[in-house]
């Protein structure tokens, strides 16, 4: 049976705050995704003895113990040779991946230094898993000890490498060794515009206990939910199919996008097959609302550009916002936005134009319009829309939470439904 | 003798994949800059048993343990009682934190919920440590035990109140009973445009052994140098000094800044200092440049705004880049990084013009123009600069690469030196 797993993470880079561990990040969704059991991470730097102690710990712990880094050529990659030592396996240089290394260097015009060959060394009976980026494979090695049946997973710490590596070798390998028929399926949506209590609250009668699990994991400014359905393979796509469709019914519009997406690929997309065009003027954002759009490979089809209108007066020559305008209501309201949306949709030649002008602060705040006050405008040819948010956080959390609200106003508008009625966010 | 440290994190989001944990990372870098040797970092959920290892290893293995997380007013916040368990120690209310918290509730107009009374019990003889901005104290305790005298600091999870907690109450702690008169200072220079391993061979001779230490930090796109220098109190202000002396004649222009700095902040502060304004024309960067500029508080005094050029013909019709510059060197060229560059000055009326046309990918690359093919361009009154570079990486690599070439192009026109001749990226 293996249900727990322990993580291990090596690199004197990671013990001096020299680099974030995103691996363990990574390795732990996917495993509790999988339906095991995460019982710890450690990570340490580049010491045998401290690379020896997490892989006791983590042998005494859980069923199975994933590691990465240490695998490189140099003299402080020490993670197969202390592997080798702890489970009192002798080195063996396996020749296929050597003659691999060499191509692959030979591939580059390089000559392979010779410490390369270290990576093509692996403790006696250890399983190869194949890394197709990089020269450094991982391997597993099953164990007996005094803990019982144990599996010793070892991975390069690239993460480029290590998540396909994980994703198509290990976490297959995990659900067909797991020694129970039951399997694991889950199904994610992606939502903005409700808070996770809220989300929580909705969805709460949706899925019983013995149906399947909800998690939440708030990554600002979305909120992911994610179902997951374990049991016998016979019964679980079916069920997951069930349950996923009430959430969705559940959820609505909410709901963004469904497994790995991001509002600018949605809203993105959905512009794509409807063959319309966009273009911002922003204020606040300064560049933000494009930068995203912008992400998404392809976004030529249906980005027009945009006018980043910081100055009042670029607002006025570059947009065609009237001084009167700016002197009645001012550059943060929702006159100023309609007439951004209505000037960059007409002079950029756009289907749909969007606008955001706001005060992201620490400084511009008024008691009439505090930090966090944000307007958003939408203009079609027939159509023209605008709402005051009061949005919250430092410069770059208004900024950010700005873009996707009005990210989210363009996927309202295409859905057919209200953009200014987004979420809980309005004032 | 304080020597050695472990930390400790906790929570369940951290070991199913929901949060990174950044914590860690943050205590490391600032106890490693302090002169101190972490051990290890262990990172485990919700569990009593769970917690109880960590902390056994923890002392186990280092003069002091640092927790974060566990330290909120619900049933599965445990640290606080799990501490109190394994030392031995009962657990007292703190009235004056209790009143604290109360009134915090008062002033938000809410009554406090009973189960937040939690956060004001510690263990017998615990050391509070104050939190100006949650709930939450967190606090020390010194243990002896048999591998000898420890410290266990546990600090609240939340980043935004554990950071000023560590650095203005532990640090200068653990500094003033190190238990040597031994002090830690260092000092850090933001680079770009150079490689870690020139740098590291730049730099190389500039240091002795016995000096004091240099690290580097890659945080794509900028590389961070950090001199640590330690020794008696007497001596090390003064050498450090004396060595960043050495570090900056020797690094030069590659240095944007010293300390926590961004190439934003630097390029906004030497605008405002010289009372120039900035307007930026961008294609495949899409507003990020716009968007790195007004990420900086106070930007509005010399941001004037953008063009974001993403369609062909609006940088025809916005910018007045001609039809026959597109059609002669088509729009990733340096003639129409010029055009853009001094269309975008003009129009908006700035002192400086920025541009910057590229292919980010993964698409329109051409053996003449592979993906990463970036020009750019900068006008100001009296000169125009223009160059093609060759970048790397995916899409948002490229955009964000480019994005800092940009800015670092008006960091060296405004210091007087060639911004075409910026670092090794050029082509």
């Amino acid at each position: 049976m293996i249900r727990t797993a322990a993580i291990l993470s090596t690199g004197d880079e990671l013990t001096t705050g020299r680099t974030v561990d995103t691996n363990s990040n990574f390795i732990s969704d996917k495993l509790v995704a999988a339906g095991f059991d995460v019982v710890s991470i450690m990570v340490v730097g580049d010491y045998p003895e401290r690379i020896t102690w997490a892989w006791h710990e983590a042998l005494r712990q859980a069923d199975v113990a994933i590691s990465t880094g240490g695998l490189g050529p140099t003299a402080d990659d020490l993670t197969t040779e202390t592997v080798a030592q702890l489970s009192g396996r002798r080195l063996i240089l396996d020749t296929a991946v050597a003659d691999r290394i060499r191509q692959m260097f030979e591939a580059m015009g390089r000559v392979m230094p010779e410490n390369n060959l270290k990576q093509a060394q692996f403790p006696q009976s250890a399983e190869i898993i194949a890394n197709a980026l990089g020269t450094a494979p991982g391997f597993r090695l099953d164990l007996d000890t005094e803990h019982g049946r144990r599996h010793l997973i070892v991975l390069p710490g690239v993460p480029r490498e290590m998540k396909p590596m994980l994703e198509e070798q290990v976490i297959p390998w995990l659900q067909q060794n797991r020694g129970s028929n039951d399997i694991y399926l889950s199904h994610v949506f992606q939502t903005f515009g409700i808070s996770e209590s809220a989300l929580d609250e909705l969805v709460a009668d949706c899925v019983a206990a013995d149906e399947g699990r909800i998690a939440f994991r708030a990554a600002f400014p979305q909120i992911s939910v994610r179902l997951t359905v374990h049991g016998e393979p016979a019964v679980v796509p079916q069920r997951l199919e069930q349950l996923a469709a009430r959430l969705r019914e559940r959820i609505g519009t909410y709901a963004y996008g469904e497994g790995d997406t991001t509002m600018e690929a949605t809203v993105g997309a959905m512009l794509k097959r409807k063959g319309l065009t966009l273009a911002v003027a922003e204020s606040c954002t300064g560049g933000l609302v494009g930068n995203r759009i912008t992400n998404v490979g392809g976004s030529s089809a249906y980005m027009r550009g945009g006018i980043i209108a910081y100055a009042n007066d670029v607002k006025q020559q570059q947009l065609g916002v009237r001084s009167s305008t700016l002197e009645t209501h001012g550059a943060v309201s929702e006159p100023t936005a309609v007439e951004m949306a209505v000037g960059v949709r007409q002079r950029l030649n756009a289907d749909i134009g969007l606008s955001v002008t706001g005060i992201a602060g620490p400084d511009g705040g008024t008691p009439e319009k505090p930090v966090g006050t944000v307007c958003f405008g939408l203009a079609t040819a027939d159509k023209v829309f605008s709402r005051r948010y009061q949005l919250w956080g430092n410069r770059e959390w208004v900024k950010l939470l700005a873009s996707q609200v009005a990210l989210d106003w363009v996927r309202r508008y295409l859905l057919g439904i209200d953009p200014m009625d987004s979420g809980i966010l309005k004032r």
